[in-house]
């Protein structure tokens, strides 16, 4: 039998999804299992969206451009005037997911051997975008204690070498729920400019942000602008993950035209649902104002249920819909798996998803998990109780003084 | 400015695509242009299928599993059996397209620096695919002479080196209609395993198959198991491209866990496209047999008119929906552009795709051209006689003793 490569050796499985066999054998045993472990909503797609899709009339299911629709791509353009970002409709490309965008993007713009410099804990899955093309990241690690905020600049300056072609950041931030402030964001175009570096931001979430706290595009920086490349979607705002339609966004006409190669050779992204993602835009404004309200509301009370347990450390967030937690326990991968294995309160019990996931410095997340707030206030309240029950006895809670103190693998 | 990478600078761009601003041009000054260049086809999409979507009742669309709905899975486990394939459920990953299954899959066989030894012409996205990865593909030439059947066994022996990972066909070829014999596949099992190789198929013109030949799937050898992996799509079948609808198949457990973990990285594919693919698989079967029956006589009539031409080689074909000529011109990517820029005839001309693109070996294939027989006949007609007519007047036509010489660059 001959092997498989390296790489495919190498990627790692989603540290989301391998709970799910737990997850099914404890649904098998009648449990209740509230589902916070992934970043899919539960909000309602807009009608007006999949009603586009049954108003037309397609005869043949054809490729789209490898771009994506112009038609599209042009209404785009006016979708980003609204926070204040002019764009040619050729500065944006049509993908499969933000996914597909930052897969063709880090193969556009770095080698193997080159390196991307990213704060953890980030997207889990920017690790296998990146080892499959051969690209090392190289992490900065953001502190709970800061909200996860951005690390001093001196930090990344220390990691820059000559490989070093690109930073990583996601605004506001999936899995920490810290939204960017303008500052940082200068820091972070101060710092490209002077070594020459690719800023990829990642906004797919940059709808949600709450309090007084504001939302800056990296795309409104000036001076940048050739450095910078925008990976967005329409899964989060719209509440449609599974249309799979995501964009790069970028005025560096290199770049966007060698992702436009990378783009021709996978012919086009999924033409139904360029349908459903043309027609969100127009979404009557109160869809938004509303899914914003409701994710603010549930945040309020998922942080103020954290904030009020025992050794329980979780940050105030501005922005996305999750929150990075620090709980009193050993090993948040034994901890998520026990949580479904054995344990149940009230006939429930909860999927979160393991910290350590999301960070590239071994042993760091062991006592972190990411709750994502796509349930109705109701259940998160039902949730949280089931959490605080399975705190008080998880054999693997620490004592007072040894939260906080990585436990090193 | 940051630099690009050198895979970025090396991802070609479609041959086929890049003749589309030509096309544009003379489309505005009111050419009539007989598409040929691509496969896509004019059939209608089985009505069924376009109406499952909008029966449906969808309130969140959510992602799927990572590899493709279950129900949809073990459906078409039922479909394989139809042409003698026995599966499980398992064994099959559902893509976003037959590129997402083909660029996983090679990423998880090969690492940078792994050979893949592929038949030219071969389709050109192949080239791709394997430079994202760092994969470098060394081509075996099969001769128009030969209908491009598979170049002798010797060849291939002379090729495989250390590196040497596998090999891949495409069965029916697009882009040259040679449907493979069972002779030549055994041929090839035998290979696959005294190398210990993959035996990657692009299966997705299976269905058209013309005249006496019958098709073999790869998949029905016995003692290749570990070695055989499919490539499949829904879009020429069912005329669904903009479905972007795939799937890997392969009983190699090894290599269907690395496909899922890229699988899981880019999350799902595309929600809606699974309702019409699910959909396709109860289109009665007299859609198919009539769309065969319309592609074969397509076919006979493009083949009487091009083997008609003074000077053009036309091989007859047994599948797919291509047949790759060889015309008496100096260079197809300057006799293709010209076609398109300074000729017309009666008002139209004609787009096809130049043959160099399909071609590993440079300087080979400057006299073939690629035609998708995807226009109803009449309009063949009308797309030859331009041909024809274009042959007389092109200022690059060779003489006769000069044709079937490759000029070398």
């Amino acid at each position: 039998m001959p092997d498989i490569s390296k790489r495919g050796q190498n990627i790692p499985a989603s540290p989301i999804r391998k709970l799910v066999p737990f997850a099914r054998a404890a649904r098998d045993r009648g449990t209740k299992i509230y589902l916070l472990n992934i970043g899919q909503p539960d909000i309602k797609t807009p009608e007006n969206a999949i009603e586009a899709i049954k108003q037309k009339d397609i005869k043949v299911l054809g490729y789209s451009h490898s771009a994506g629709n112009e038609t599209y791509r042009r209404k785009l353009v006016n979708y980003y005037k609204t926070f204040g970002v002019t764009l040619d409709y050729t500065d944006i490309i049509v993908t499969t997911g933000a996914s597909e965008a930052l897969a063709f993007t880090l193969m556009a713009c770095l080698d193997e051997g080159d390196e991307l410099i990213v704060p953890e804990p980030f997207y889990a899955n920017y690790n296998s975008f990146s080892l499959s093309g051969g690209i090392n990241i190289r992490p900065i690690t953001a502190k709970i204690e800061d909200d996860f905020a951005l690390p001093p600049i001196a930090e990344f300056e220390k990691l820059i070498t000559a490989n070093t072609k690109g930073i990583l950041i996601c605004n506001p931030s999936n899995p920490t729920g810290y939204l960017y402030s303008k500052e940082e964001l200068i820091a972070l175009k101060k710092i490209a400019k002077k070594h020459d570096l690719f800023l990829f931001v990642d906004e797919v979430y940059r709808e949600f942000c709450y309090g007084d706290k504001k939302f800056h595009s990296v795309l409104t920086l000036s001076g940048v602008e050739q450095n910078v490349i925008v990976f967005d979607s329409i899964s989060k705002r719209y509440s449609a993950c599974g249309a799979r339609i995501g964009m790069v966004v970028s005025r560096n006409k290199v770049v966007m035209d060698a992702v436009m190669r990378f783009a021709q050779a996978r012919l086009s992204p999924p033409t139904l649902a360029q349908i459903v993602a043309e027609a969100t835009l127009d979404t009557d404004p109160s869809y938004l104002k509303e899914v914003i309200k409701e994710y603010d509301n549930r945040r309020k009370t998922l942080i103020k249920r954290l904030q009020a347990m025992d050794d329980v450390i979780c940050p105030n967030t501005g922005g996305a819909f999750y929150v990075f937690a620090q709980l009193p326990i050993d090993d948040s991968e034994t901890f998520c798996r026990w949580l479904l294995e054995a344990f149940e309160y009230k006939g429930a019990t909860v999927m979160m998803a393991p910290g350590s996931g999301f960070y590239a410095t071994k042993g760091l997340g062991k006592q972190e998990v990411r709750i994502a707030y796509v349930l109705k206030e109701d259940d998160l309240h039902k949730a949280m109780d089931c959490l605080e029950a399975a705190l008080n006895v998880y054999p693997g809670r620490l004592k007072k003084e040894d939260q906080g103190m990585e436990v090193l693998v």
